[in-house]
């Protein structure tokens, strides 16, 4: 399992608005307690509206991690970027980073994190000492997020609900499989980076033992018919021994993100062979609820897609971003 | 894709009879013609009944790696092994093995394979340069082993079919995904070891476009109902692209080996819903045979498994180291 040290100093280099802003504001918007302030190196960066901060006062202020929330333009680490980095972790800074280009990889990094005895972390790499799952049954309680696709809404869904869920004075912890996630939350494991012999162990170790009302609300990955990645959502599904899922979907999205060969199935296709996947591990799991990514709809679409939805599956549909949660958390915790 | 150099030099070390000599064991009995030799270090080792051969005779003949067939005792090289791995590396063998351990840890192995340019071939250790799968139609044909179970003769059903179709006059090449499999057939690409994210575009790798007639053979690993294994085996089956499924089962067999919580679903319905899981990338697949391990059983139980099978299934049931394949294979050519 990954561990990470908060609070962060969110670094965003040079890199202007767009998608390879997300991870940043993901950060800032689900883990706003843990970001002490951002890091420019361009007045025309990214803005994510926290406090400007260099490497003295945030050492200052107890940081724990300088988070790389952005992907370099070109995939290439720009020479200012260095020494920024290679500042920080001579300060103590743990580095975080979840580029493809691994952090050992930039000059004089590794020598500055020795001498001080910070840690170079790379989300993308899988923790060490995985192993092939045990099948064994675990107390506690759980919740897993499934998709129809991948990249609509399943990891925004389980922190809004495990928040949720905590406001209505449930105990939930969020558990991600997922880059972001991992930040967000500080610790995870990265399903996708895993040896495909220990997908289903590696969500047992995310999931261990817990106290008979405490519920893990684990980020789903991929989608269970889809062309490339239905493994990883698979094993996933074993391991995590699921009690409850929530079925995540776009209202409008005709085909497998990036596959136009490959049309959705229908959100009730989706739920029942996810729900008979899960069997194999927990004979009791059940469907608790929908989750619409509605961000395409104006308001009166919205309310018929949830409807619509509510009607098709039978369990109560929200959108995380947009609605009300009470119900579907109501119905999960019975 | 890792590809072997042939002829072998089969080395058996010191170890005695019992399953870490399965693999040599394999090797000999299905890829006998590229078996130059073995190689023991104690009269008390394995014998193959192949020629005992040392390293400068099996040079002579041309031998193109040495091949550990065998797991060491209590996972530790002894010394004799060393000097005996040396010596071939330093003649110019390629070092193959599927033991845990990596080759360059080996003392001195390194060093001599790279003067004499010999390779060292972890055959664990899966090929770089893979990505996630296309999903894009392959022209050629394509069968895939599935089972109720693991380590219930998947390898075996598909190496028997590969012969029988050949003997049959049809192209056939076996894929394998293990690493016995791998080398028999001097290629492949090792699943379990694959990144999670990659199973499917590995499995589109090791079955490229073919011929309109050519028949891939793929060996197909773990089970889609096991607790531990299911996403490989998913991820296996949406990237192999089958026309054909063949289902690989164990008659007497009652729970997951090694999971005595998991009991083994049906064949008819692990079938379905490996037809099922199949169609997502290739509508037509059908179910083409049944393949029994009937090694518990005496010739009159056989025959009644046999029968019951293809009751159950309605497509002709074989077991392929008992019975002959040719119905099985005429149903599958059509």
């Amino acid at each position: 399992m990954i561990n990470l040290r908060k609070p962060y100093l969110l670094f965003v280099g040079d890199v202007r608005e767009g998608p390879s802003a997300k991870t940043a504001y993901g950060i800032r918007d689900w883990a706003r307690e843990a970001c002490l302030g951002q890091m420019r190196l361009s007045p025309h960066a990214v803005d994510l509206g926290l406090p400007d901060l260099d490497v003295a006062t945030a050492g200052a202020k107890g940081c724990g991690s300088l988070v790389i929330g952005v992907a370099p333009v070109g995939g290439q680490i720009p020479a200012d970027w260095n020494n920024a980095l290679v500042e920080a972790a001579a300060a103590g800074i743990d580095i975080v980073s979840g580029m493809h280009m691994p952090l050992r990889d930039i000059a004089g990094l590794q020598e500055a994190a020795a001498a001080s005895g910070a840690r170079l972390i790379d989300i993308r790499v899988p923790p060490s000492g995985l192993a092939p799952a045990s099948g064994r049954w675990r107390s506690g309680k759980r919740l897993l997020t499934v998709g129809t696709d991948c990249a609509l809404g399943k990891k925004y869904t389980a922190l809004a609900l495990a928040k949720a869920m905590r406001d209505m004075g449930a105990k939930a912890d969020f558990r991600p499989t997922g880059q972001t996630g991992i930040i967000i939350a500080g610790s995870g494991i990265p399903m996708d980076a895993v040896i495909s012999d220990f997908i289903s162990g590696a969500a047992e170790c995310l999931t261990p033992d817990a106290a008979e009302d405490h519920w893990d609300v684990i980020e789903g990955q991929g989608a269970i018919h889809h062309p490339a990645y239905a493994g990883v959502t698979l094993g996933l599904l074993h391991g995590s021994q699921p009690d409850i899922l929530v079925l995540c979907h776009e209202p409008g999205r005709r085909h497998h993100y990036a596959f136009p060969d490959y049309p959705l199935r229908s959100m009730r296709e989706v739920a029942r062979a996810c729900l008979e996947a899960a069997r194999v591990t927990n004979p009791i799991v059940r469907l608790g609820a929908v989750s619409l990514n509605t961000s395409k709809l104006n308001d009166e679409e919205c309310r018929v897609a949830l409807e619509e939805a509510e009607a098709e599956l039978g369990v109560p549909a929200f959108d995380p971003m947009r609605t009300s949660l009470d119900r579907a958390v109501m119905a999960i915790l019975g």
